[in-house]
């Protein structure tokens, strides 16, 4: 057996000096203002171990990571009736593209582009109140996180509005086809607030955990999903987790994962480990460069990925 | 351990009444004739044992199946160059779509939509005659399945003329971009007898076990790929093997594989088998609607998911 | 010299038989309220003389040809920079197309599609709240028309939300790419209220005979652009003035036009005359059966078209 | 009535200066060639005077403008039966994009882009070898011109190859869609032989006189089609001459006309005169720079516009 610790010690190690690399995100003014020499790293096994590197305790904005607890409440919800609001499948465009939406009468492609995040928020809502919705989330990621400190950072959920207009967009046009039942502005302002989820690369790893754990949590004992139900998400997660660089993270990587603009990623090895890895600074595609870095070195040192040894 | 031959035989026996179920392509004449109701499956694992059930004996057209060896071909030659060629990634299109090409200036999304795997026939081809890269081609197969029965069926080449014309269109269309090197009819002519490539289940799978076993084939010793790329085409599979329906396949069965208009699919448990699963008739988004069924409760049945069990 | 009210009374008494053809606009709830068995229209020649036929004086909502009046009111605050804003292409596609909007990076094809149009207005606000901006617009319009009973249907105006979705989506798309300068809610505000615009045939026609007389009103002696513009405007109506079926309109016609959903149809006969048609009924590409059909018996009557007579 | 030689004269004498501005098409190698250095224009009124200036009688490689000849030969063959299989919408697009015809099902926006034009080769073809369909061509632009001196320059037909494999993929592409009846080698055999029609600026002119003169050369009092046809060949020109530039030709010359990237345009003034301008080299949008600019001199000083005077 691989000595974890060490695995991530030596990542840390190879690393440092390329710490600051990439370009943080500035469509979101908040966001713009994070100091980019940031690393961090931490992974979690299902016989609940604990491993950490770097900053692996700085909460950041996990932004669209929270794409994948947001699926996972939904599915809670309505079930496999969900896949009448958004497909399965990969788009082959850019994370806020408009196009496919027209082309496809207002049913996004799936859950991790923006537009079926937007549908998937949507469903959460259920006829509740946004401030409803977004308590509900709260107290979900608390739950799975088992941490009560997980908050959502308000400063940054209203510095959305640079990249509001095309999300406003976004959500109108599926309005249009009817794909959207709530009042737009309702829909973005719970959308705003789950993408402000502020988490530590360590809180991620124990929140996701269940996706590693056939649907449970083994440290909390918790029950999330069944386990067919977690393999589904960890299959979203590969074909579409990454916008139109889902292929390459495939293919690099080999392992189930979601990005967000804030730098995080979030990866799981199903029956082993949760893995969340965190540096602002992001490459051309918009995944944190040194993030999808650490997640590759990760995944070769040990035999992780999912494709084979 | 779960008891490989009974759970083929519970398939093939709760699958019989259905036999006969899709449609079977129409679009190449000869494959139009093929008689609907058969089925047959096989499963070679990696330490060398074989499993069959119902027509896993009767050769049949593999079609596109034939772009994974093709691709195993290409990287040999050339290397990781090859993505200089064709991209990585879900083109969230039909197989044979020209949109994206027009996009992406000449640059097929993935090799294995169709414009994708004539760049890589051509790539293949590197200045040899079509009649020799068909020959290479030929015994690269029959050495990977170690048998030399597999042939080339030249009716079926011969009658790929029908859509044949789009197939001309994306190769013509390539060379416009300077992405096809050899004449057109050449590359074409290549093209269409990889996909007449006549195949049996069990010599798919035998053919196949090397992506399952960390690129060696260990029935013969054959050496064919580094552990790496092995794991790298079964990424590939994974997103892109089934054109625009590729996230369901992995939604739903949870393992790179490679469909074929034939009624094959070729499928990979990494680090455990090779499978492969034929029926003539297809579903409504081109594949095998039998094979895919099969292949979902053999995942089931077995837990070989890629995503956790 | 054609004897013009012969023409009309000829067209109104052959099409009689057919009034109430096509189908109603219904994704605006108030217009599909409107009676279908109306037919009118009016002819204004450049010398003064008016012609009417059936319900030429009947007030009708006269929606998207309302931007041929904000088109002129924009030219005359920013001029020839009004097409960093907007461009002058026909668009191939439907009315509410998003998809070129995202190829072309938040500059409309032209100012007759909804997006080129929702620009447009924006461009009119220079900076005015939407109560003054649609003050000055009515204003415009009878000054034109020379007619102050010309008035806005503030029932319409309320109405357009069905349809306001899809037009929400194209604001906010702009003004992600900062294509739009006001809230997209004032600037909707202006847009929906232009498109409730209720007018007659007769005063669309005498509103519209500037563009056949060089520019200028010679009933009223008003001058409103420059000739070179008044031949400009023509151009575009005749390139984009119907949407997707604007080669369609050249080829049977042979006039710079612009139709709106409400069934109204405004044509141009430079240096001859404005016509205005109207039936609510509208064929399968959105604009008016009858008007359309009446169009082409005039034009071909009169030898109007400008492709020869 | 203006003077038009001193009209053509002092349009040659302002642009004088300025010849060879622009860049040669260089994608057809004998084009290529061309020397930069020249311009001509020539008029011919319907009262069958002619105007000539500059290089009016230099022989130059018409290019695309053939594509009014073809379209004229094919509605002569079949009629309005044409329009099942090619459009009449401008496109939006690219001279020779490819997405368009996918989106529409291998049917051509309209007859003047490539893949439009390759359509109604196709149809005019009817059955005939390529020798023959291209000699009908000839002696029908000889009778035209009245000029048995227009030849077809072999050089450039057998130079499209560079630009052939885009045209090879259109008509494959279409083939597919069973909108090509004749071989693609045939079609193209006779496409590339009508673009490389050779014909000075006065002989282009008289070819096209017949569209300004309700159908018939009144120099030679042929027929050559119905006034009706004729209006409907120039609405298709001022609609879609001029590829995705055909709006900004309205906008600033108001005449129909057709482009070719020899640096050709032929013009047409309905009940006026015929018109050709050449210069080689070409604008940004792939039109003659100086035939442009010449062109929208004339309309100014001659008040030709279709839009007023």
């Amino acid at each position: 057996m691989v000595d974890l610790q060490a695995v991530l010690d030596s990542i840390y190690k190879e690393l440092t000096p390329r710490i600051g690399e990439g370009k943080v995100a500035d469509y979101i003014p908040e966001l713009a203002k994070i100091d980019p020499n940031q690393f961090g790293m931490a992974v979690v096994t299902v016989d609940g171990k604990v491993y950490r590197a770097g900053d692996a305790d700085v909460p950041f904005s996990i932004q669209s990571i929270s794409k994948v607890f947001m699926l996972t409440l939904a599915l809670g919800k309505v079930g496999e009736g969900l896949w009448k609001r958004v497909g399965r499948e990969p788009s082959g465009s850019a994370f806020n593209s408009i196009v496919q939406l027209e082309h496809e009468h207002g049913i996004p492609r799936n859950p991790f582009i923006n537009a079926g995040a937007i549908a998937v928020t949507d469903v959460v809502m259920a006829g509740h109140a946004p401030r409803e919705a977004i308590g509900e989330l709260l107290r979900f990621v608390r739950y799975l996180a088992d941490d009560e400190s997980v908050t959502i950072d308000e400063k940054v959920a209203r510095s959305e509005t640079q990249t509001g207009y095309r999300n406003f967009a976004l959500a109108n046009f599926m309005r249009a086809y009817k794909n959207i039942d709530h009042p737009v502005e309702h829909v973005l302002g719970v959308y705003f607030h789950q993408c402000a989820l502020s988490m530590s690369c360590e809180q991620l790893a124990r929140a996701g955990l269940f996706l590693a754990a056939r649907g449970s949590n083994p440290m909390t004992g918790h029950s999330v999903v069944s386990p067919k139900r977690a393999r589904r998400i960890n299959a979203l997660m590969l074909t579409c987790g990454h916008y139109d660089g889902s292929g390459d993270f495939a293919y690099h990587v080999g392992l189930p994962g979601k990005s967000g603009v804030g730098g995080g990623i979030f990866a799981v090895a199903p029956g082993v480990a949760s893995i969340a890895a965190w540096s602002p600074g992001l490459n051309k595609v918009g995944n944190s460069q040194l993030g999808a870095v650490a997640l590759e070195m990760l995944a070769a040192r040990t035999g992780w990925s999912v494709f084979g040894d």
